[in-house]
């Protein structure tokens, strides 16, 4: 849907060929003012030059941010309370960073008077959806451009023809460092593309970037203690760390042990099955060692609860519902079991894997090792008692299977 | 509940020290005679042993079966096609037994004209209501004797004593070896108790049996080709396997690359949080390539279906209710879905970690890498058809914005 | 997204002022031939004089087909199998019968080679989803035209104006008879519209066609007897009847006895909220009686899987997704579980009322007076046996409540 | 399980027979000390009576407690929020009184230094768990005696005897009026036992108690106009009135109009199917016309998400579990949810039944008419969205339907 008249538009801007094209295709076709916005969110990326080419290519209003505390105590940490993983194995890494991103541009689109925002992601994938249900839920009446549905660039060809003909800049060699489609931020790397478009290949090892092999990997491990409070992860080996903190230094740890790769295929919420790879050393220590921390302080009812809503939840992120009045309802459910989760696991981290070695809690574990015992546990626990148990619970079976041989 | 009369008992029997004393127990305290049943799951130890002492504790009927690939195909197998795991982290290796064992034992009663069984499970656990839900569902009027819950005996000297002055050998040697309540079977072995009460205190490494630390594992990985028809995995490296030796051979081969190790605390269906470390090899490898067939073969909604069952599917064969008529319900519909996922999965396995590398379906593959691709789709794909789907699915957040806005 | 090339297109026709302008401009617009399908499903309406307007119109390929056992028997019963309602209040009366026209349009478009279907439903309205997702799924390569999505005819004026000078009879009479959107079938009649489209609106008696008005209806009560083999009534007071001939008899008694108006505001699939008045006597009926037998010859724990996985089938059926394989797979899961739903339900019609006052199943009743008893049970049940359900059963409570006391 | 040893007990004590009998029985069998408790809940019983009788059986400390207003506010209306329903039709009447009673028991043990409670209700109920394990969670050292569970009075007759023994009056004529077993509060009054353990028996017209038959109800109708704040009825047709005020309205209406009758088969939480009938005119009213101002008032995905949700909610209040940490969690998200859910709802009564007419809210209402219209919508809404929604939302059908079609 062509938009009515654009007057000013946020382009969420990384400084690269597709997004340096978009800015200038953008002034060109709405006639419009762009506005470029760069997020640091841990990408790991200089974001100075982004700000060199902005200012090059005429953009007056110019915005970079760090904003990697704020993605990782605002997103990444309440998402990790649900222990969340879609379709069990990917833990969301690029679907978490994004309504963060819309939820600034559209902030700047107030701030800056524009009455549009525009962004790279394609029109097969899940990326447009999570940023524009995001724009449209902090802002129903904004404009919203998807160059990659609109225009005629539809081949890499012809976007490096629109470059050379507009005199944009490209960086030959770091587009041809990789043939994959990646994304990063403090949670994750992601490929897609090239070679892992058959499901049948497996990656080359020059792919990874963020972790060793597993081969390479250190030959002792290593363990670390993690201190939970409410649910999140508040001290690394006794150091109190923000979310940020301890996001990079878990990854910095676990990428060292070739912890967190993954290598799957995905059914996006557009209706293609997708093949991915992944690496999230940090997510997946934290995922291991949160459901640790629970499994001693959450009731159990209150963690089977959790676990069924789990799937919804996570699956709400995927499709870009973030900002949904359904996604909200549930993290307040969620924050609210966490009040408990408090406490200490310890990691052990080797050749890629993480294991669990220990989990303690002193105000809120609900193991009672006095019940729990082979030994004798002084009368607390009343062994008859599960032969009522099992008799009220076998109940309605007993009854069904008379039934049954009645001769039904 | 005592029992009203009791002639005939059949007794989960393993020829241990445990049910040596129950079986003596049984004929003095009910004046009935006892049958013993030992069954062969996979549990990796000789059975003749429980023949000749059943003999010479005067037993006169005297079952010894092999029911392994019973186990893997009608029960391991169907568990494993939903993808099942209790509380995120347990793959169920003992509660999948039980319902075998109580089933035989209830075959057993009717062969023998008995009317009660026993076993040996503890008041404190969940295998007592495993086995007397599976008695009960089986046989409505069985008599169930669980003499835990009834006798005296309620510590290791006592029982000890008991054995002593009734003339059962005590294995000094086999008892010593572990200080843990073990429980195998093809599956998985299990250990409780001892110094694993205190869930801070990190398992021994002496402790695992069946895996090599990942530190002691080859140092070079290797690849596996798994192959499925309808759900279940068929072949190894092209050899056609039933199921139970596809067990046999992926515990052989995942033990040695030190894979399938668990260390958790797990909430029991009696009310108490337990410590429990597990041993799976081939379970685990199994769990994360069926999810990958799964992931080319199966629709997404019916994936999600799936996924959104299977923590109650979990939970039902965690609290013993496999033979109930719920698990049963949900078991056609898990089977049905299976009808497609046929096809090749690729493992890695190397220190003690599966990798998924490669998943193929010459058959029913939904992954389309014409649509899925990142290059030009030839209009298999209309990018234009998202600016719909996206607009469509935002209306509800825009209408609720646009509320919020008026100042509500 | 215009079509490609269109030679001959299935018409969902009704012989209405409607269709009959589509018709007109399917022919015009795409230069094509139009096979009109016209579906007797019980709506109440002669189909000849819609034979006689196609033809008139130049319709060579005409298909009048009477689809109500179809309807009743493959539709219309499994969806009450699963107690189905969506949003706790709608019957899916529309819902349910589009996937059958859907799914006859695509054998017609077989029959006779044509490549595309067409449909009158709004581009506003559910109908369209759930018409166009039974055509994809049943022919993926079928060409869709929704000319409400594609033409100018935006108005009624405009539609009319079309009508007079293409020469297309407009029924004055019959059109000014309501100022609703009625749609009806064997199941339902439902109205859209006019002063509808304000919520606080009483809506006038006269909108109501099927039921009288509880007012209206007989002041003695009437009392039925329903026959019920698997999940389906298969008698009504002793007479054994087919599916359609439940439909109708139920329709004409309950409309009678003024049972089944409904007037509610409903979520639609698109994003919009709106108002819908119903009258579906007959199933009202059912589904009171249905929930009554179940409530005899259910196990408890199926009947909870079938309630919890109601809404998620329910809103599969209103969304449009009959022709899915988790729509397909849901349906197997509640057929089996109706496998025992066998015996005789008694209710009572009166002034808009319907009430079960008795249930009765020979063959798989598990209400068991003996247990159920507040008389002496004779010891089929043993009160004891609650003190340890209870006990384990708040075993956790108490854990928790410890906890707590220690003044966390 | 005996008790250890019990110094006083608080007796939960209607001044009727059995807990009459249960006073005099529990200072014989334990020579302990008994305080009563006497709660109107609105029951409609005088309680005056039940502090004499308590007063001439010797009792020192009696409480008897007006709790309606807390009853309406902090149990009917939370659980009203979330639309709970036990098994599609049981509006939990009882279920919702036990755990203030056992609350307060609780609070009373602690103000008059008891160390156990007790109750009248049998073994074989629903109400001894509710009570139990309310008890156990606020309070886990408390000692229970459910004398029905431990004592040999098990017919009517030895209980005659035990009073006629002990000089306990038996009024014959009120025990004499009726041979259901009742419970009653300010939401319903049911009845069990009788002739109802036929459940194929209608029940007497003399039995109903709060209704009039709808065969004597007004032969005119009765609209209503009910207010909503965040979820709650706060007035009606324009009057404020607290929550016990809104329900004794409504159920004095209600019942006028012959609103509120119920027959079922239930599935109790012990295994066994029980018969009951139930009289809940005002919370019948209530659950309609609260569904009406949500479906103005709630966003589509949380209105399902709480559907989804409800089952559950409902059968932790059936089973006992109000003062659980997962119902208290899913009450905080359903509270939540209540934000918006104000206006008004306009319902009309007739006969026994209550429809709903209108709904209306100035404030959150997120009906928007000018999108939902059949006449022209200004554009608000672009039918041609619709396309592109129906073809991504079709596309992993079309993929099946493709490779279906390959012939496999």
């Amino acid at each position: 849907m062509a938009m009515s008249h654009v007057s000013k538009v946020v382009l969420a801007y990384s400084g690269g060929l597709d997004t340096s094209v978009i800015l200038k295709w953008l002034s060109e076709r709405y006639g419009c003012e762009v506005v470029t916005f760069t997020a640091d969110i841990g990408q790991g990326e200089e974001l100075e030059p982004a700000r060199d080419k902005a200012r090059k290519a005429g953009v007056r209003e110019i915005y970079i941010d760090d904003l990697k505390e704020e993605f990782a105590r605002d997103f990444v940490f309440p998402m990790f309370r649900a222990n969340a993983v879609y379709e069990g194995e990917y833990l969301l890494g690029t679907s978490i960073a994004r309504p963060l991103i819309a939820k600034r541009q559209i902030e700047i689109a107030r701030e800056t008077g524009a009455d549009a925002v525009a962004h790279g992601a394609t029109g097969k994938g899940n990326d447009q959806v999570r940023f524009e249900l995001g724009y449209f839920a902090l802002n129903p009446d904004i404009q919203v451009i998807a160059p990659w549905r609109e225009w005629d660039l539809t081949s890499r060809e012809r976007l490096l023809a629109y470059a050379a003909s507009h005199g944009i800049a490209v960086e030959h060699k770091r587009q041809g460092a990789s043939p994959y489609s990646m994304d990063a931020n403090l949670l994750h790397i992601s490929y897609e593309g090239g070679r892992l478009e058959d499901p049948w290949q497996e990656p080359e090892a020059s792919m990874w970037r963020w972790t060793r092999a597993a081969e390479d990997a250190p030959d002792a491990p290593q363990w670390l203690e993690l201190t939970y409070t409410r649910g999140d992860v508040t001290a690394i080996d006794g150091t109190p760390m923000t979310p940020a903190q301890v996001l990079a230094t878990l990854n910095a740890v676990g990428g060292r042990h070739g912890i967190g790769r993954l290598d799957l295929v995905e059914n996006r919420y557009v209706g293609i099955k997708s093949r991915g790879c992944y690496e999230t050393p940090g997510g997946t220590i934290l995922l291991r060692a949160h459901r640790a921390m629970e499994s001693l302080t959450l009731d159990r009812e209150v963690a089977h609860l959790k676990d069924d809503l789990m799937p919804r939840y996570a699956a709400l992120i995927y499709n870009g519902y973030w900002w949904s009045p359904e996604r909200k309802l549930l993290q307040q459910l969620i924050d609210q079991s966490q009040e408990t989760v408090n406490g200490r696991v310890r990691v052990k981290l080797f050749k890629g894997q993480v294991t669990v070695v220990g989990r303690e809690s002193a105000s809120d574990s609900l193991f009672d090792p006095a019940i729990a015992t082979f030994e004798d546990d002084g009368g607390r626990y009343n062994q008859g008692d599960a032969t009522g148990f099992i008799r009220l619970s076998a109940l309605r079976l007993r009854t069904a299977a008379r039934l049954a041989r009645k001769g039904h």
